[in-house]
């Protein structure tokens, strides 16, 4: 299943393709695959090059370790999730390595390396869904992960799947229209709220 | 001039060509041009379909609004930012709209949506070059940007120009070396820190 984005004005067809399905085919990622997706976050800018992204990655190939993962979870996620064949973590180093100064932009960062992973299995003919709905003190504590470092979101990735495969309630969501604002509406000049004549 | 990225697996050409230099042509970005950038921004994931993101944005078409949003930046990045033709702030919505409650994802996403439009960018043939060094109260001040909002980052777009127009200290930074971890240092597997055999 496709459904791509309806933009206003020409996007690259990575970025008009990608989408976040709860369907996903019970199709394997290779482990070269999977490299690719993370060399492609790897090579994110980020402020001062500091790269404050790490990953907790399970798959299916090892079920004891998806489960645990997959455990993190909110309720509503796992019954979707269970499906993909492979869940990360991505996770923030909320300091400055060398300063040990707090790093503002952490979690923007993280969604620059989450963006370009997203791509890259966009090219690749995957997909990939990112999640809020997770308990980041439970990762914290199943994975030791040190205190000046935190869970950001869950990602779900694998290649597309049937949407028949989903409740009900989840199959006609799948399906639902995508909705964005337009550009003029969160494209200023000169005043917050003023309109762009660029936009 | 390019600076491609050297990885360990392949990524896509886009991922690849992207870096941020501060050099830039005097060339003018057109208006429809910018406007893809946007719309890339705009088709971004983001938690619970908020779309916490804004931007400002001048261009040295107007050069009064120029100046006063590259007034905002620190003294370093103005040095070379100010040949740039066009400049933004990422703005977040810190709450979700509706329930007013903190949206813990809002930098996050600004950077997922900042991460789309600098893929449209190099798909294009423009750069983009993020910055950390501005003041964000400043431009709160200036743009009377509301309370519940926060500038993220500045960003200066435009095409790629001759680092030789750079002061010598920045024309040298422009020719530095890429560096970054490998991907066995940033994924784990079981518990943190412990590489993972799929990276």
């Amino acid at each position: 299943m496709d459904k791509p984005a309806n933009p206003d004005h020409p996007i690259h067809e990575i970025l008009q393709r990608r989408w976040s399905p709860r369907a996903f085919s019970s199709r394997r990622v290779e482990p070269e695959t999977l490299r690719c997706l993370l060399e492609a976050a790897r090579w994110a800018p980020s402020s001062n090059n500091a790269q404050p992204w790490s990953f907790l990655v399970a798959t299916q190939d090892d079920p004891g370790e998806f489960q645990r993962l997959l455990s993190c979870l909110r309720e509503g996620n796992i019954r979707w999730v269970k499906q993909a064949p492979v869940l990360l973590i991505s996770v923030a180093r909320l300091n400055f390595e060398d300063s040990r100064q707090p790093n503002r932009h952490a979690f923007h960062d993280i969604g620059l390396a989450a963006a370009n992973l997203t791509v890259q299995a966009t090219a690749m003919g995957l997909v990939v869904h990112q999640m809020a709905g997770f308990f980041p003190e439970k990762v914290k504590e199943l994975y030791a992960v040190p205190a000046d470092h935190e869970p950001v979101t869950a990602i779900a990735l694998g290649y597309p799947g049937d949407p028949a495969t989903l409740p009900d309630d989840l199959r006609e969501r799948e399906s639902a229209m995508r909705t964005r604002e337009p550009i003029g509406a969160f494209v200023f000049s000169g005043r917050w709220g003023q309109r762009s004549p660029l936009a």
